[in-house]
């Protein structure tokens, strides 16, 4: 596991915290997403907001989603830096395979 | 996972490709958030499956969303391990202000 | 189109309002079945709520989220009701199949 | 949308079955929601496919997520026409607010 994944799971051990099930982790993800979606629809869609601190806003909302994977991750003993490194791979072997 | 997305973004920048827009990479998110959602139904909802290689396919589908995202944080320089250190930062502090 | 579908358009249509696009509409849907998922949370997951006025408040989440789809079946002539009835006659012949 | 949903519970009371459990109910509407949100990206985003029968595969996405919100509407006593009903009437009264 990576480092943040691993603070994550000593703090949740260190207070004798159960992960949630994997129906209420997609649950929250699924609330996690949509605050995104909302952001975006504001930065993006029909009722653009003024440009300001979006960036911040973005990070924010990336990062609630990140966590909950990351507790989802660390029930399973999965390493999301190899995830995403395993995903990079697939697309660009795909990509490969074009010509 | 910075080190994941400089390699995401020198394949892309080497391609020569954009970035899809933020709604576009918002449906795809959507699309792969929806993968995962099948298979943590199909291994803990009531089509439960033999267990077998579920962690790798799991592993797959959290690659795929974090390559979605990982898109999207890259079109707004955000660096996802420090987006999710803020927001284990910020529950924790949430936690530490109950008591 | 259903009933309520038309009052939509009617009222659409007097406004002189344009639909969204289908990608806002998504971007919509998302933040509206985030905030469905977190009542489902509330009510049944992890942090539960005391029981209380939760079909109220199930209600109005199934009706934004439907209001999202009257307003992208509207804009390519689809008629809710005979969507849902298709898609029932489609489940029931599947299972009809399995005997 | 009432008369469909009175014929998928006399379907599921003839079959003797119960309705999924609401996060496993919230999961099937993910990964509904998911692919609508890939057709989405087909016809309208960054690899659009030939207009064709698009319609259809929309009429058949929505009704897979109505089917899903059906499941739920019928284990809380909630009519689907009544909530699509009272949202719009919600978005026109605050709309009317504005003046």
């Amino acid at each position: 596991m990576n480092k943040e994944q691993q603070a994550l799971h000593q703090w949740f051990e260190g207070k004798g915290w159960p992960y949630w099930t994997p129906h209420e982790i997609l649950a929250r993800l699924m609330e996690e997403t949509g605050e995104f979606a909302r952001l975006v629809n504001h930065q993006y869609g029909p009722k653009k907001k003024k440009a300001g601190e979006e960036v911040q806003d973005f990070e924010d909302e990336l990062g609630d989603i990140l966590y909950t994977l990351a507790c989802f991750a660390n029930t399973h003993g999965i390493n999301l830096d190899a995830a995403l490194e395993r995903s990079i791979d697939k697309v660009q072997k795909r990509d490969q395979n074009r010509f």
